[in-house]
């Protein structure tokens, strides 16, 4: 198992569009996560900022990952809350939402 | 078991005191944490932010928390950290430092 941790920021006026599409997320979407063995996946909010943590149990998290943008609902999905999300912190790219952040610490 | 995020910032010039201290957390400091009925916690960094993610297993989560502030070797460990560390966002308290997320989504 690896766990994996992404942070990005929400646009302040669609907050609240954000919540209400994660108060019912599509159950396709979740579906797929699981398929490509995506567990234990949490996303939790403070202000404008979004933490998801994540526990991946495959064995190709790229491959997975890649399944995962060819999933056509969750493609329709990512057209509703891309607009939600823009990039977090001084050193994102142009372009970036969820940026990936490195573990330090690890208690069993 | 129920799951916690927290945020906060690392003061930039501590970074590096920060991480070296979360490269060998000492050990009793650790196993408080899991006496107290803390698993699977995690923290991350990216630029000058961190998120903590656990998750609790016992019964009485402030209780647990109470008693892991009563451990002097943890106190002691604290006056290590928590110079390293300043809160994060707008709506900080005065002296509040890690600041609690509101989870918004879970696929279990």
């Amino acid at each position: 198992m690896q766990r994996y941790a992404f942070v990005v920021n929400v646009v302040p006026d669609l907050r609240d569009e954000y919540l209400r599409l994660h108060a019912a997320v599509w159950p396709q979407v979740e579906a797929t996560l699981r398929a490509c063995n995506f567990t234990n996946y949490t996303i939790f909010i403070l202000e404008d900022t979004l933490f998801a943590y994540y526990e991946y149990v495959g064995s190709d998290h790229e491959g997975d990952l890649a399944l995962i943008g060819q999933d056509p609902v969750t493609r329709d999905w990512w057209t509703h809350t891309d607009p939600c999300q823009t990039a977090f912190g001084q050193q994102a790219q142009e372009g970036e939402r969820w940026r990936a952040m490195r573990e330090v610490w690890h208690l069993a």
